[in-house]
């Protein structure tokens, strides 16, 4: 292995963490304005949605210091898009921005699923925890929105399929590990399943089976 | 002490774990199937209410690697647990279920107190710290996954001993630390008083003090 | 530096705990009453008021053991506090209380952002963590009590300026640690700033800006 692999490896990663931290922060504002919260509010709810996954998987890994405490510049970044979506966003924009964020979104979805496995199979996780550690980093930034804005969190009740697109995307990543691909290749593999099969969810409505409650008398 | 002690104990430990571990992720099958999630929810909340409280434990120790990112085989014992269950129980089996489920519970409640505070006490942290680590190993699970389902916690709020009998329990331990009996009895008594206590809360149906707010005007 | 000054400093921030960990314990008890929790649940959700803020802040940063783990003095205190609350306080108390504990309230806003940004800064962290650790030490207790209570964080949503002051002391913090005062002139400046800022904001009924709704059709 030459040493540009993990420099590329390195740069994908922070790329992988920055597109989706500021798409997840989008729908923190979202969430929070529908709330009705203040403006601090606002901006504790964006940064739950963006850095709540990571942070978890940070801690369950012991991994410090966590990246955006490392990186404080994207903390910036996070106060400039929240004050932003605040001065600029009216109430009416709200519904079409939320349809319009389904998309960078997806993608999200699975550049943090990819990006939060990699760095469990480099702490040595075996291959289950790495993808239940994606799955927490892409999905445990919304749940946390979700409990602070009082909502049972959206992922585990609207019957779509999300955190099952990271599970698999997870498991991708797994695979391709095997095949000694450059590390960068795998990241992307990874992160493009999940994208697609969360693509492929909206686009055709897919819906996850429902608790058999209707075979009771 | 000869050599058998620890591997007893560490025995003790591995099956307390293991028991305590299963009656709770049922517990949040039947909660999560109550709030009609889907089946990603249904697993998360398992997961939550199984190692919610050991991960907090932990977490607040700084021991690392959390016991179910270390023992993985638990996780797809979890996922086996959660998919049988989606597949077989049936809405009517829920509240029979939650019934029988008081039962092991309590087990459950005993063991994780004694095995918490041991954990903390091995750590060196002083007698109430081992306490209060055991009630939040036995306890916190189930805080976990009431607070993902939008519910004030029971544990705090159905005026039910609960989380008293694992205090009870873990200063139990603590006292019989005292002693320099072997190990694996000084964690079966504890265990044992925390669950006989609950079981006696759930035969004579005792209640906690309420607050008093009747004398007011 | 002569030697006095980290003795200063240590016991200026211990005593910077105990004031501000009582005045919020007292929140949590009165919120507890207020959701008829039980003994236990009020006891947890003062807790959790009380030392939630620093231990989020211990577990981002790493620092272990967390403060009232090794100070269990503390809990201890706690413990004593929320019976005597029990017992002698009534129902009808606690509006009354609520308001007359606004003001010690201020005190536990400004000595936690300045002690909790202090502790950041001596980590390494840069500024703009350091004030925000300094906001999630002030604020994340009562947060953590509200999510348990199941309301939306109140200090997120009742558009009256809370988190903001601890915004502005801890960069009060952050621009007299610039000036080589003697420490503990540093944390007691940044703790009137923050304190003096939320009695204002309450004394003359500031209100946050509202998000623009009503700019929408």
């Amino acid at each position: 292995m030459n040493s540009a692999v993990p420099w590329a490896l390195s740069h994908t990663q922070v790329a992988i963490e920055v597109v989706a931290t500021l798409s997840f922060a989008l729908s923190g504002v979202i969430e929070g304005a529908r709330k009705k919260l203040d403006a601090v509010g606002i901006c504790v709810v964006a940064g739950l949605a963006a850095f709540g996954g990571g942070t978890v998987r940070d801690v369950l890994l012991d991994r410090r210091p966590i990246f955006w405490m490392q990186h404080a510049i994207w903390v910036w970044v996070l106060l400039a898009l929240c004050i932003g979506a605040m001065v600029f966003m009216r109430a009416r924009h709200l519904e079409p921005t939320e349809r319009a964020m389904q998309w960078p979104d997806a993608l999200g979805l699975g550049l943090f699923t990819a990006g939060g496995a990699q760095i469990a199979l480099d702490a040595q996780m075996p291959a289950i925890i790495a993808v239940i550690l994606g799955m927490v980093t892409a999905v445990f930034g919304g749940v946390l929105r979700d409990i602070v804005c009082n909502e049972i969190p959206r992922v585990f009740s609207d019957h779509r399929p999300y955190a099952i697109c990271a599970f698999v995307g997870g498991w991708t990543l797994v695979g391709l590990q095997g095949l000694a691909l450059p590390p960068w290749l795998t990241l992307l593999g990874a992160a493009a399943v999940a994208t697609l099969l969360r693509a492929a969810a909206l686009v055709w409505d897919w819906r996850l089976p429902r608790w058999q409650a209707g075979s009771g008398p």
